[in-house]
């Protein structure tokens, strides 16, 4: 799935994800009008998902779809959630589902069907949430892994595994030193390029991709320099306050190498002064062509 | 949450907890029939789980619910989950819902509120999926605990953090040794005690409790040393390879500081020769007493 995914990037000249963490209080009021169900909020968001997607699917080649977005409300949450990866897909976006799932083997094989596989029920296979990649916590070491590496394997999937996190507090434990002299998110690093290392498609990266935030350009470099076949997937760039100049560390001399995610900064453009008069996704539109300019500003060109 | 537990386990005299990690597979086979939909599957396992709960509730103080087994059943399984748990806290079980979650601080916002707060749509205050206490990752250090934190202190709920996991493989990161001469999960142990020592109850244990597995006694030896006020969530017991007398350590003087969990071992027990005759519920209370009795011959009383 990472060649598609490239592909996708060069063809159209946009490295960039849309985050779907669609908070019901992101959507402009006239739609939120008195719902106070679960059920109306999930329908609202369904709706307001569909409009974002259908006006960015040409200017961007994946959704990053954040499920605890979605586990806040309730069961029909989760089926908003449904709907929405489905509908990106059928739209042609690659859908990564941020989930950050993590367990032993046998349960990390459940969460391996619930996103990436299918589910076996009586003579059936069934898919639950099928996405084309899915974030994930290497925290328990390889056989809590093992079970996505599996259906990488036979489905044409990819994980993103936490190397180094956007978030402030990130290095109370990832920027730790070793008695090896690495530090833990280093470590990390070592252990995600080792586990992805047979599972390099033809641009020289790998389906176990890592996650590594735009805000610590100094961590992302050094990464970068030891994971060269590892693709990042790169959260932080605008309201965490990531830059362009600070995440172009994460590419290679192609411009190839990462994803930048931008969730707020595109479903909550229209509440900007410089997109004003813009619907909602007329104003996504709009920031996802003005992210891409901020890219290529800083990078040039992808792959081409 | 954590002196109620406590008081349910002396009462009880059970530190145990039963694992509702219902794999469809699981069902006895007259009760799956030619089930082949998530609707048909996550329908059985709700009316198994409420069968296994109404058989456990009087002899194990809490259940612990793993959300892999329901996301993979898609918004049905979640549907089955939501039921579970809201059946148990009807018997008066206490509800650990084993999902392991974690993000950045405004994610992990949201993921307290689906199991620990409420979410508010309009002018509505929701509860997704009301749980006691919840498991959780740490390796994103505080900014992503810190909203678990805020709806303990405000809806009297409790966490447990991964420390020593119960995998095998949980060495590969989590057993190397830090350039302070601490091991990686004894420095995650450090961070859970500072983040859990102003919440600390009645039987001097904190709401901010430890995920330390029953397999591995030495770590677990150094880390109930090291945390005299954490409280252990103890998987591993049973299926795999954990005994009463590996994880005693886990204990102290009193014979509390710890909760046992089991999960194949007792909602499988029907499938072995030693409750043969039994219905699966049957078997299942059986197990409960027998892991019981197995307890207390290996740690004595439990705070009596």
């Amino acid at each position: 799935m990472i060649d598609s995914l490239i592909n996708k990037i060069i063809e159209i000249q946009n490295p960039a994800c849309v985050g779907l963490d669609t908070d019901f209080s992101y959507l402009p009021e006239e739609m939120r009008g008195d719902t106070a169900t679960f059920g109306g909020a999930a329908q609202k968001i369904v709706e307001f998902n569909r409009n974002i997607i259908d006006s960015v699917c040409d200017v961007v080649p994946a959704v990053k779809v954040q499920v605890a977005y979605y586990e806040m409300y309730s069961c029909e949450g989760m089926n908003a959630f449904y709907q929405t990866i489905k509908y990106a897909r059928a739209k042609g976006l690659t859908v990564i589902a941020d989930c950050k799932r993590n367990d032993i083997g046998s349960t990390a094989g459940c969460y391996s069907k619930a996103y990436l596989g299918n589910t076996q029920v009586g003579g059936a296979n069934l898919q639950a949430f099928p996405s084309d990649m899915l974030t994930v916590n290497g925290y328990l070491g390889y056989d809590g892994i093992k079970p996505f590496v599996d259906d990488i394997k036979n489905r044409d999937k990819s994980v993103f595994v936490l190397v180094k996190t956007s978030n402030p507090s990130s290095g109370e434990l990832q920027n730790l030193m070793l008695a090896n002299g690495k530090y833990i998110y280093e470590q990390m690093g070592a252990l995600v390029s080792e586990w992805g290392k047979d599972l390099i498609g033809k641009y020289g990266y790998s389906e176990v991709g890592a996650v590594v935030g735009a805000t610590h350009p100094e961590e992302a470099a050094r990464l970068r320099e030891q994971m060269p076949h590892t693709f990042f997937l790169i959260p932080g760039y605008g309201a965490q306050g990531g830059s362009a100049q600070m995440l172009k560390v994460c590419f290679d001399k192609r411009g190839l190498g990462g994803i930048v995610n931008s969730s707020r900064g595109i479903l909550c453009a229209y509440k900007k002064q410089e997109y004003s008069g813009m619907t909602y996704y007329e104003a996504a539109r709009a920031a996802c062509l003005d992210m891409r300019r901020d890219l290529q500003n800083a990078i040039g060109k992808f792959g081409a």
